[in-house]
């Protein structure tokens, strides 16, 4: 039969992942065959999960991270808030998890899985976690606070030590969603990491900005022990134990995101932002300029008020455009995404009048 | 840096992963970029992996099967649990699940991630699930019931009609995890499959014994609502729910997961089968007649009674060795796994006397 081709991603624009870099894609390629879920069997792979570890260690500031290399920032975020339920499992019946409204939809699957409630916050007016509202949802069941650093349909930063130290107040684990923003976040001014505040885990992803290939999504723990409350013993393997969701894993996501990230930390991610953060900016102008309402892009993300019928018409002319919950066009400036398509999808908005 | 190497398989006697086929490989690469998390943007990778459902269908003998290709087989017996547990969530306070004691340690994670309690029941003297040991553990709050058809540490196959009458009798799910064995059993006489028995979910998984590469399982389920329990909302995605663990997920298995399949259902399998299965016999022949005591290898899988001294003597030689709970050496025959490897492994047992 006829080979579907895949995706071309020059009019891609509602993805947070992208072409990987050349590096990572034959990193990628070399360890295909391999899986670090055995690590006494293939342990090459498994070296290079602890240096992966370690350089997203530099990038969120922790010192001696704790953490794995997840199939992506879906794992990530279950397994922190699996580590915030179990941590409290002998003195919480009924626990409950708060986070702010933009969650990203991982955690709902989460609360599902896990039978955790999920409280959610109302933003403010900016479209940032509201750190009063978050306070009025937790109570002595609240075993985890969630925090969004790049949040998905707006690429907002919420404000991580305010919500740290509720989270503290607590006896919660307070877990920073940095799926997306993680590899934008270091070249800005925006508190989010382990450094700006007591941060206990946190999702980073090398398979979207980082510019990794799919599946390299990251957790991070300051603690080991935090990550212990997840292990179930391996009777078969050469190793003893356990603590990802998944059980085989991709050796080439593993090697793809080490060879990433040694390659653009920390120039090349900051020069991927800077051009970016310039073309979103851009954009923006351009769009206000046309009269269209633009949410301020914090990060390189751009929501613009476009009627359904001109959204449709667009993808009649090829973008891939998704909408926020309100309705607005998301265009997430990813490392594919040239000036050259901004423009062409200023020129179709031109032509549809 | 000095970049390590990947696993050679040359001396792997451990794992159920493999050399991917090299057209596995080849459309891996092609699809390294793709989300099938994604499917309204990433619409080629989608259309790929309603294929590879459909080819599972077919191997499994599940006409319009429903399911999804999974990050491996802990994620599709993950699922299978959760789907178990929803489906009761009304009429089920503290739900249980009934496995045969040599379930893989993912019902274990399962149990932990989704509240449910794990009922192990005791095996009978030829290491397969002991149907009346399991209905004893069968009670009112029973949601699931296990069977796996290729155990991981002996290479067994359960009673799956007797499973299967077990469970409906119970209003329970029937779960078969053919995880490794799947890709074998269509070639011998077991009963295993959706058309022998009852069977509502399986976990198959290219990437073992389909000669895909990872990460690449498969949940099948023989009705769309039984996946419909795991859905949840994805706001901003242009598709508008998702049944699955992960969110963003890799094209590249499931590319793969197809090529593999397309290229090798039935006769290259078959063949690997014969081989395989040829192989686990002469060799445990050439170990009885050695003095050895080995379980009889119903599949491609031998266990053997090895000192520990001698296991970690074949370690020191570059052998990897996983061994059973009881201790036996566990050597998986794989399609990497040679007649001149196991040659070497006698030799080496020789000289070691």
């Amino acid at each position: 039969m006829q080979r579907p081709e895949p995706q071309e991603f020059a009019r891609v624009l509602s993805s947070m992942c992208t072409e990987p870099h050349p590096a990572a894609r034959a990193a990628a390629e070399r360890f295909l065959a391999t899986n670090p879920g055995d690590p006494g069997t293939y342990e090459a792979v498994a070296d290079l999960e602890r240096e992966a570890v370690a350089l997203l260690g530099e990038i969120t500031r922790l010192s001696d991270p704790a953490g794995y290399v997840t199939s992506g920032g879906t794992e990530a975020n279950v397994q922190a808030v699996r580590i915030a339920r179990n941590r409290r499992r002998d003195d919480v019946d009924r626990p409950n998890v708060v986070v702010p409204d933009h969650a990203h939809f991982s955690f709902t699957k989460a609360a599902d899985l896990l039978s955790v409630d999920l409280r959610r916050a109302p933003l403010d007016d900016d479209y940032r976690a509201d750190t009063d509202a978050m306070a009025a949802l937790v109570d002595e069941d609240t075993v985890g606070v969630v925090g969004v650093a790049g949040s998905t349909e707006y690429g907002r930063v919420d404000p991580i030590p305010a919500l740290a130290d509720l989270a503290a107040d607590a006896d919660a684990l307070f877990h920073v969603d940095a799926a997306w923003g993680g590899f934008a976040l270091p070249f800005t001014d925006h508190e989010w990491d382990f450094a700006d505040a007591a941060v206990d885990t946190m999702t980073v992803d090398p398979h979207k900005l980082g510019q990794a290939v799919v599946p390299a999504g990251g957790l991070l723990a300051r603690s080991p022990d935090l990550l212990d409350t997840l292990a179930v013993d391996t009777p078969y393997l050469e190793s003893t134990g356990q603590v990802t969701l998944t059980g085989t894993r991709s050796g080439a996501g593993v090697a793809s995101a080490v060879a990433a990230m040694e390659e653009l930390w920390p120039d090349g991610y900051r020069s991927e932002y800077d051009r970016a953060q310039s073309l979103a900016d851009w954009f923006t102008a351009e769009l206000r300029e046309r009269g269209y309402d633009v949410v301020d892009p914090h990060l390189p993300l751009v929501a613009v008020d476009l009627s359904p019928s001109t959204i449709d018409a667009l993808r009649e002319a090829g973008w891939r455009l998704s909408k926020t919950g309100s309705g607005e066009a998301r265009v997430v400036v990813m490392p594919h995404v040239t000036r050259d398509a901004l423009s062409s999808v200023l020129s179709d908005l031109d032509r549809l009048g």
